[in-house]
């Protein structure tokens, strides 16, 4: 057994062991411990209070799904609020849209900020386009006084434990409703079907609370628990997108094009889930 | 770190741990190391040479795709031949089917039989069924002779390594494709799409040669490298099943109702795949 070696082993006793080249940062910020380490299998590697949060090599799967299902089902996305999402991933993916006049991102910890700007330069690189406003504060009191101003709000927090948790309730959620303006369309992540079922079976239960259109989609995430995640697609007005032809051609190639994983066909199949996850998002 | 922890760390340099409680069993066979333990994570699980086979709590993606894809796509499968697969998790999804006539099993390590029908009886309860016939023995000498004989072959190998590599050449997929009758269809496991992306892409190009029409399929397999897992529907006659609508709605929600994940809509959903798999399967 190598001495070299990342785990994380979440509650339930398993996760991902990977093979660490060097470590490159750590820092205890005022949220939570941030460390960097490099490795062959993932490239450079962010984990949170030891839990795995971003790595070069599979990020795309996370931020291209969270982006571009709720940015190709908006007709027109103009303005984007971001909660979480420091690393600068689901900002880099926005910036793909030609809509985007602007993008709020709300980040509690300037930290993770800084270690990807320096570590992780292919994800954070748009994190100084002029179309977008860093806020290093906490979401719960940004979001509080904001109404009808986002056409798209996308959660990209971490888990529901540490200064994530209070991304996780209804009064919350609520005020994202309130922030996001007619025609809106919110993503939070919604933690993964397979080893956190109890903690996804909690969070829908207070979307539908909140939203009228609720869905679950879902996408293999080598590096997060179990290998599999989920994101939920809330609308009030808009539905949710189960027939693909109804998303803008021309638009959705241009994304594409640039994608590793995104494509037309996909936008819709990633909601038909597995029989498990729709009992979970449902029950 | 500690000690009671079982890793694979696949040569690309990571994998999963899971902590267990107890080893349950180990034999050195004439083929390959077999070994059982028992976790609070995933239950009983089966490792051939150290690398993950057979876990009792997620054995239920693996063993729903390479069954009930080709199966519900054929109009009336009655004799049915799987490769490998000896811990009979493919035959307990086949005798769902009603159409089912007989089912040969080839299963060259007849330790991997035995340690599942002692430790996965969840997994192993149909190998004794009047309708299949378990044959230990190799499977390239098995099929050499065959001909005209199955509606459905089902490849339920390991990796191209050890004991499985032979069942990953063109000869032996001309002597599968010889070995079914008109209008059959075959799906062998094509491996990980994220973490074994060479071996996936050889496997495809090698199918393509054989079979006129081969999509890949997948699913998460939490406890397989990446997380991520892929099938390749092969036939000469019957079209990839692109469109749900195409399958028996009668037959498919029989086998719905007993399924953890498969689904109607899902069986066209499916073949959907990431721009990066599709690229792996046709370039």
């Amino acid at each position: 057994m190598s001495e070299n070696l990342y785990h994380e082993i979440t509650p339930e006793g398993f996760g991902i062991a990977i093979e660490k080249d060097k470590d490159l940062y750590t820092k205890q910020s005022p949220f939570q411990k941030v460390d960097v380490f490099s490795s062959r299998a993932f490239g450079n590697v962010l984990t949170l209070d030891g839990l795995m949060m971003v790595t070069e090599r599979d990020e795309f799967f996370y931020h291209e799904m969270i982006t571009h299902i709720p940015m190709l089902t908006h007709k027109d996305p103009k303005n984007i609020l971001v909660i979480g999402g420091g690393d600068g991933g689901t900002v880099r993916e926005l910036l793909k849209h030609d809509s985007v006049v602007h993008i709020d991102m709300v980040e509690i910890d300037g930290e993770v900020i800084e270690a990807s700007k320096k570590y992780f330069p292919t994800v954070s690189s748009e994190l100084d386009n002029p179309k977008v406003s860093v806020l290093v504060m906490d979401a719960i009191e940004f979001i509080k006084d904001k109404t009808d101003l986002y056409d798209v709000v996308l959660i990209d927090s971490t888990d529901p434990i540490g200064p994530g948790e209070g991304l996780f309730n209804e009064g919350f959620y609520n005020n994202v409703k309130k922030a996001s303006k007619k025609g809106g369309i919110v993503v939070p992540q919604t933690e993964g079907p397979f080893a956190q079922s109890e903690n996804m079976q909690k969070t829908y239960r207070l979307l539908r609370k909140v939203f009228k259109n609720v869905a679950p989609y879902c996408s293999v995430m080598p590096t997060y628990p179990g290998g599999y995640w989920s994101w939920g697609f809330c609308s009030d007005e808009v539905d949710i997108p189960l027939d693909y032809r109804t998303i803008d051609e021309k638009r959705a190639l241009k994304i594409e094009k640039t994608c590793k994983i995104y494509n037309r066909k996909l936008h819709s199949a990633v909601f038909c889930v597995p029989n498990f996850v729709y009992e979970l998002a449902n029950g």
